[in-house]
């Protein structure tokens, strides 16, 4: 198979420069404002985003340099197949995060709820969209035991 | 920025060789079984997955090769932004599709509800979660008018 040529499409301006207080997934922490700033010439593709509520943000995890297959998840201490945890260690390193839009305003959508470093290459954009990204029933693995009071956080969600 | 080198991790086997008959979401069609063959040496990564009901595959668009930053989506006839869309035209081309894990053998991983062509390079495979995948008070902008009847699938939905 090919290798895939990515260009990102942008830069992410968070206000998160370490780990420091960054929550594990955008929704543990919703006060922090963030905008993803688009190359000019990607401007006319955020038309009629701002319908939405929500937007899924593709980036790359550019300040890992290293690949593991199994990796310690922040949630606990044992190590988990890559694939079965949100790692940034992943191979081809490409991040996923679910973020609340604020405004969009020229080549700049406003967002929060963000669990990104500032200064992240953006690979993408898309809708989310409650009729495709809402499933029912869900079995959600390893993680089940740290969420079970529903209206906690767990500590571990907050670095 | 730099451009980033993404190397396919496996391939997806699916019944879907044309658009014919292929769901927009894995959701609105859901008896069609693929499977995502890894390479052999990223197997170990599956560890602990199979505790997930579904998961997200992130995937490379291999057949588009036109990149638009407009464009019409399958649910009407009004050209939206690409990035308010879900359409295979966009910058990078990377896939998202949300699948219902049925089992993982070795360095495979067997799904229902799909959405994906035969022959598609895979990318990435994350775990879908429950506590960090579903938000409440989604808005899903122009697409919400094409699901007011929440127990009909519109038929736009399947190709």
């Amino acid at each position: 198979m090919e290798n895939i040529i990515i260009k990102p499409i942008g830069i992410i301006h968070s206000p998160y420069n370490s780990s420091e207080g960054i929550p594990i997934q955008g929704k543990f922490k919703k006060e922090a404002l963030a905008y993803a700033e688009l190359l000019p010439e990607y401007e006319t593709g955020l038309k009629d985003l701002d319908g939405f509520s929500h937007a899924i943000l593709l980036y790359h995890f550019h300040e890992q340099k290293e690949e593991k297959l199994l990796a310690q998840p922040y949630l606990e201490k044992v190590k988990h197949g890559i694939f079965a945890i949100r790692s940034p260690y992943r191979p081809n390193r490409i991040g996923f995060s679910i973020v609340k839009i604020n405004k969009i305003e020229a080549n700049c959508l406003y967002f929060t709820e963000v669990d990104v470093f500032d200064g992240t290459p953006l690979i993408d954009i898309k809708p989310y969209v409650e009729y495709f990204d809402k499933r029912e029933n869900v079995k959600s693995g390893w993680i089940e035991k740290h969420f079970q009071n529903k209206n906690k956080v767990p500590k571990q969600a907050i670095l």
